[in-house]
Formats: structure tokens, C-alpha cells, sequence
């Protein structure tokens, strides 16, 4: 196997830690490359490796994937038998609308609360914001008894792995049952081990440095 | 089979269109319910089918599936055994990152130019839209020798045709093997008889009424 995912940084790209943690997390081999995402020249640095000038991108011989729900289907597709996704048709449905509500949504959530792993910060939580986080508390409440969102942990997972970091940041309150799922997603070894390397990073990335000291 | 598909009015919502395309070019027998955009109650209104107050939403029997790519995906996993997408693991790979280029991308594009069927207009090309408009023809440019993106009409063609109408709307010129792809798109039975009920509508959404007459 050649497998190579390209990545920005590890404090601030939380599109990056999306198939990241998808590959580790089912001890998928692969070669990880870094690009700094420093404004400077980042247009010209980025379409060097994706069409979109954006991370992720996912490299295997010849083929170019690029956006973190198509490697995601990717590597699932190819890579672990579909086991990505849960095993039941309802189910999968569920997965795939629960992760693409967070592909084009909770734009409010981003905006104001960049992940922003090793600070402590806190922001204004606005009408919007709030209706975002009520939006995630609700489904992380409903998690399954597995501990993860469906049967096994997977891609749903992965894509809200990102928030469970921004909530700690801005100190955001949640639901016990919200909490008890933020805290299972905090735990993974995976995701552990991507925060050890983030908090070794001195890059700053200033449009992602919201908010004041907490 | 008892399919539900609940939809926005047909001259300006680009994701209604894109699952409602999928199941009429494939023939799968669903019922369809509009909900009006009029911004008065909207949010209201839409809660009563989606959580996401969003439309589209497929509803088959107690199955709630909301957000376009993800009823695209279920359709085809269930209903099409698979046919939504290309064939190979490799061209699936490249379907999927194209169609997920559009489920979160080309923001510009979207926001100056609005779907609108029934009009023709002139909109400001800013930089960032001529980007999004290039990057469209080089993606249309390197169409199959199908006709379609891939090997045959599938999701990532479904997700690119309401970006057929703007381009007429608004009268963007493309390159000509761009050209050939929106025409190609444009005399779909399908999008036409989309374009036919889009016509009889009434219905003003002001937020998506951009540019000057031409």
C-alpha cells in the first residue's frame, strides 16, 4: 500500500483531523505530509498537491481524492469493507445524514469557535451559535449504547471529533449525556495522540485565534 | 414502496432539485411534497419534517433521511444497488470528490447567483466567482465520452445540473467542451419537466431575486 494524507496544521485543521482519524483509528498504514497554512503563498502551496487548494487530500498511487467525506467514503469503501459506515441500510442513512448536516452545516459554530486546540478562550455565543451547539448536544445525546454515535465507531464519529476539542476550548456546557459522549471521543488514543502533536506546534494561524483568554 | 420526498419550490431550490433529479432519471416511483420558502414561519415549518429545518428531506416509511448528498447516497445504496455512482472503486473515488466539491464549495458562485430559472439576468463577476466559474468548466470540460461526468448519469451529474441553470440565467460563457456537458444536462426529460412545473410557479423568494435584468 501507498497511502498518503496530506494535512494542514494539527491545532487548527479540523478538516484534516476528520480522515486523520479515520486512518489511525482502524490502524490504516499511511504516510502523513504537513502544509503549513500560513497566508502567505497558501493558494499556490495547496493546488501543488489538491484541484481544490484545500487539505485534506488523500494520495494512493495515481489517484487524487480531495474533501474529507470523499476520503472518508473512500478509505471506507476500499480500505475497511464499508465498515466505516454502520451495517444496516437505516443506519447508514442516519450516519450519512447526521455527517453531512456537519459537512455543510454549523456554520455559525465554526465562524465563531475555530478549533484552536491549545488555547482556553471565550467568545460571544450568539443566537446562532447557541442554536448550534442545542443542534449538536442533541445529537450527541442520542448517541448509541456502543459509547459512539451507531453500533461502532466510525466516520459520524469522526466528523464531530473536531467540536468535542472546540467545546473544551470555549468552555461550552452540555447535556449529561452530551458530555458523556465528548468525553468518550476525548479518550480515543487516536485523537490523544493527534492532541500530543499539536500541542508540539508553534505555527499561529491568526483568523483562527478567536475570542479572549478564560 | 412508499417514498416521500419533501421539497422547496422548483425556480430556486438548487438541493431539492438535486435528489428529486436522481430518483425521476432513475424512475423510482416517489411521492413529492413542496413546503413554501416564504420567509414568514419558515423555520417552523421546515422543523415539521427535518430537524435540520432544511429542505430536501426522503422519508420511506419511519426513515427521516435530510441533506441532498445523504438521500442521494441512500437512494443509490438502497434503490439503485449502487448505480448512483460510477462502477470502479477509483472513478467512485473521483464521482465522490467532485460531488462533495459542490455539497460544500463554491460559496461565491452560490451567493451571487442565486437559481432562478424563469429569469435572465446580469450579476458583478467578482474574482472570486470567475474562480468558481473556471474551476466548473474544468470539471464540465473533462466530461466522459458518455456525455456525463462518468461513465454514465449519476449523483455528481444530479449535483452539478441546477449550476446548468445559473449559467443561463446569468449567461456565462463557457469553453466549448463546458458547453457541450450544460447542453447535454439542460435536454435531460427529467430536468426538463423540472424546468416545465419551475415555469407555472408564482412564488418570490426575494433573497435569491439578484442582478439586473439583461
Amino acid at each position: 500500500m501507498n497511502l498518503t494524507l496530506v494535512i494542514g496544521n494539527k491545532n487548527y485543521s479540523t478538516w484534516s483531523l476528520r480522515p486523520w482519524l479515520l486512518l489511525k483509528a482502524f490502524n490504516i498504514h499511511f504516510e502523513e505530509v504537513s502544509v503549513s497554512l500560513k497566508d502567505d503563498g497558501l493558494r499556490d502551496r495547496l493546488l501543488e498537491f489538491s484541484p481544490t487548494a484545500r487539505v485534506p487530500v488523500l494520495k494512493e498511487r495515481d489517484l487524487v481524492v480531495w474533501d474529507s467525506l470523499a476520503i472518508c467514503e473512500y478509505i471506507s469503501d476500499v480500505h475497511l469493507e464499508g465498515a466505516g459506515w454502520p451495517h444496516t441500510p437505516i443506519d447508514r442513512a442516519r450516519a450519512r445524514a447526521i455527517t453531512c448536516e456537519m459537512h455543510t452545516g454549523f456554520n455559525a459554530l465554526r465562524g465563531a469557535m475555530p478549533m484552536n486546540i491549545r488555547a482556553k478562550r471565550q467568545v460571544n455565543i450568539t443566537p446562532e451559535v447557541a442554536q448550534d451547539i442545542a443542534r449538536i448536544d442533541e445529537i450527541w445525546s442520542a448517541h448509541h449504547h456502543s459509547g459512539w454515535l451507531f453500533e461502532s465507531f466510525g466516520i459520524t464519529d469522526c466528523f464531530y471529533a473536531p467540536v468535542a476539542f472546540r467545546f473544551e476550548t470555549y468552555g461550552i456546557e452540555l447535556s449529561e449525556a452530551a458530555r458523556q459522549y465528548q468525553h468518550r471521543l476525548l479518550a480515543h488514543p487516536a485523537l490523544k495522540s493527534w492532541v500530543d502533536d499539536a500541542l508540539k506546534e508553534t505555527e499561529i494561524v491568526d483568523a483562527d485565534e478567536a475570542g479572549e483568554p478564560r
